[in-house]
């Protein structure tokens, strides 16, 4: 069994690294309070943990406890821990503790897996001022080449070539932390489901059907600017005022749609001129659609393309649309999700089969090895804030659902 | 009567200061671009019209032409020579050039009126990097202090005493530009319509009822930020959908309004966090509606106060409202509106009575002379875009009825 006590301790200590007057973390990816948090970790791995640590070319860490039979594929679970600006303690850093905490269990009772056992904390999983997020898992599963890296800086001109070294990473061969199918027997993560739906149902342990799908598109509406005194209300072609109608359409049809996980933002809007006395002229914001089946993101959209050519000729406003992304979602393994049910069960906690909703670091390493993701109920559903929080007595139940599940694999 | 070839001339004279690669004007106020155009203005107006020219102290420019009695106050008239970024060639241009033509035709004529005459150009009529509108008028009017002036500055950085006093300025005295009531007698201001009214009824000359009274508020829509995947549509609380109901609610009462010159638009927004995988917490807009009297626009106002009330019920959303401007209604002088329609029938012109929808000079100075304006047709309704124009055969009509409304007005 897991140590809630020291779950909760490391929590704080790593909770410590990136603190901002807000209570929040800024531990923004290769930020000096990111590096200060990798080598907090890899210290630990080594000290307390006695594990082999390595940190790849593309910055992952890796810590690994060799098994009885080292011919055998590699079992890895763990998550990451940098955080989004002013995010919470437990996104991505929660996974990667229990990792830790696996580790401990197994060397305090002395056991010795068939398998090797590897912990992984990923580089750069959330959205990040190189614009590249999931970086680590991506490139894990081969999915980034060298040349997706060049020229790549953030908005102070900062290369990520540079940052990457500078977190022990090596940009010129950095393909090589590419793994190999046959390398890797599974990947497990644990992260806070960042949503409601497990709290409102009252059970302490979720298991991923599915990363979601994530669809994302530039939309530019055109009018014409024209003079915000003398145009009058009929011969103005207001792209701001068409635009609203089309995100009001969206809306509607991500909340009509039959599947409560498909779900619409746009979070980005851009309005020009933008001035007080002139009428909008040109309106671009960001519509992202996710889902559990691509067939579903699929019509949501078809939907809404077609009430939105409604609104163009309505209001003889032109759509232009950019495609930015369109992550197919990614199913876990089945077995996995059994396995993981079955230890909940034999353990005597309550589960709930979920999908993520959330992009992950498993959707990438599914491309590589079956994978699956055991989700803990995030109080009032928030996340990506200082209010982030999950309950130590839900921590402890994944934990032992980790461990076991982790168990079981290695007998499988 | 005028001479239309040497007006047309003069505008393409004037036109060049400013102009840019996409054939539009950048003569912002105070602005290099500018001060040269007041350069080719001054020496003009001293050089070719042989006038008594005058920099005030809030850089105004005036040129006086005596008249019969020096104790009789003075007919002014005139617009302003600066424009917003890529402007067009006539917006205020066209009033200081049409005052210009009248100087020239009285001194051809051997004309000498009874009262003084005075030509001016106002400084920052438009709006401006350093955020003051009508500058020049308003301080004329008293309307400015000092005080006003202390500390404002542009983005650069730059103060606004510092660019004044390079323009010929004084801001340390700023407050004598101010004039006395008793030292005018009229001011009557030449200005393009900047809409379609005049030329959708194929009227060369229109004379101006009133200034638009223009209302605007800053109107911030909190709701609740949060995680884009994660929360479940009927969870969200979405500032920008809200504010895009609210948006669209105020159109539908400005279409709906019985007055066709009651009009409204959101020109400015910015959204928090504004980020592709965020829901929008927070939308802060600018609302402005503008009307021909005081009653219009409060009827307006409250009737988009009840619908907004209603969207923030349904959709759990706050809405908080800030002032930042209500500029009231000014009418126009109703014997400066007659004597103006008397001269365009005595010429066989056809004539028209329209509010002004935009803000103009002629705003602050009936605050202390009797006021009047003239609109000009503009093509296709354009303005503040180098598609702006007007047509030499218009222009020549309202000039001649500029040069007989001021003889009129001279012989009271
Ligand atoms: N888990 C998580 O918050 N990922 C960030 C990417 C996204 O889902 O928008
Ligand atoms: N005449 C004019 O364009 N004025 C600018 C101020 C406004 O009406 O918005």
């Amino acid at each position: 069994r897991v140590n809630a006590a020291r779950i909760a301790r490391t929590i704080e200590e790593l909770g410590a690294f990136g603190l901002n007057a807000a209570d929040g973390l800024d531990r923004t990816t290769f930020t000096p309070a990111e590096l200060a948090a990798r080598d907090w970790l890899k210290a630990n791995l080594r000290e307390e943990l006695h594990l082999d640590v390595r940190v790849d070319e593309a910055a992952n860490i890796w810590a690994r406890r060799d098994g009885k039979n080292d011919k055998l594929p590699v079992i890895a679970f763990g998550s990451h821990i940098d955080t989004v600006p002013n995010g919470g303690k437990y996104d991505g850093a929660l996974g990667v503790i229990l990792a830790m905490e696996v580790m401990a269990v197994l060397e305090e009772n002395g056991i010795l897996t068939r398998h090797p056992l590897e912990l992984v904390s990923f580089s750069a999983e959330e959205p990040n001022p190189f614009g590249l997020s999931t970086f680590g898992s991506r490139t894990v599963a081969g999915k980034l080449r060298r040349s997706d890296l060049q020229g790549v800086a953030n908005d102070q001109g900062e290369l990520l070539t540079n940052a990457l070294a500078a977190a022990g990473g090596d940009p010129a061969r950095y393909e090589q932390a590419r793994r190999r199918p046959e390398e890797l027997a599974a990947f497990l993560e644990v992260h806070i489901e960042q949503g409601k739906r497990l709290l409102e149902r009252d059970i302490p342990v979720g298991v991923v059907t599915a990363i979601t799908g994530i669809y994302r598109e530039e939309v530019t509406v055109l009018g014409v600017a024209n003079h915000a005194g003398t145009t009058l209300m009929h011969d103005r072609c207001d792209a701001l005022m068409a635009a609203s109608e089309i995100m009001l359409a969206f809306e509607a049809v991500c909340r009509e749609h039959p599947a409560p996980e498909t779900v619409g933002t746009v979070g980005k809007i851009a309005n020009y001129p933008n001035a007080a006395n002139i009428i909008p002229g040109k309106v671009q914001f960001h519509l992202e659609i996710r889902g559990k089946t691509r067939a579903e993101i699929q019509e949501a959209l078809e939907e809404w393309e077609r009430r939105t050519a409604a609104v163009c000729i309505q209001r003889g406003v032109r759509v232009e649309r950019k495609l930015l992304l369109d992550q197919h979602p990614v199913s876990m393994d089945t077995l996995m999700q059994d396995i993981c049910a079955q230890q909940a069960e034999l353990l005597g906690y309550p589960h709930f089969s979920l999908g993520s909703m959330a992009g992950h670091d498993a959707a990438h390493m599914a491309a590589l090895t079956r994978s699956c993701m055991l989700f803990v109920p995030s109080l009032d559903g928030k996340s990506h804030c200082p209010e982030e929080e999950s309950r130590t007595h839900d921590i402890e139940k994944v934990a032992n659902v980790l461990l076991h599940a982790i168990l079981a694999l290695d007998e499988e």
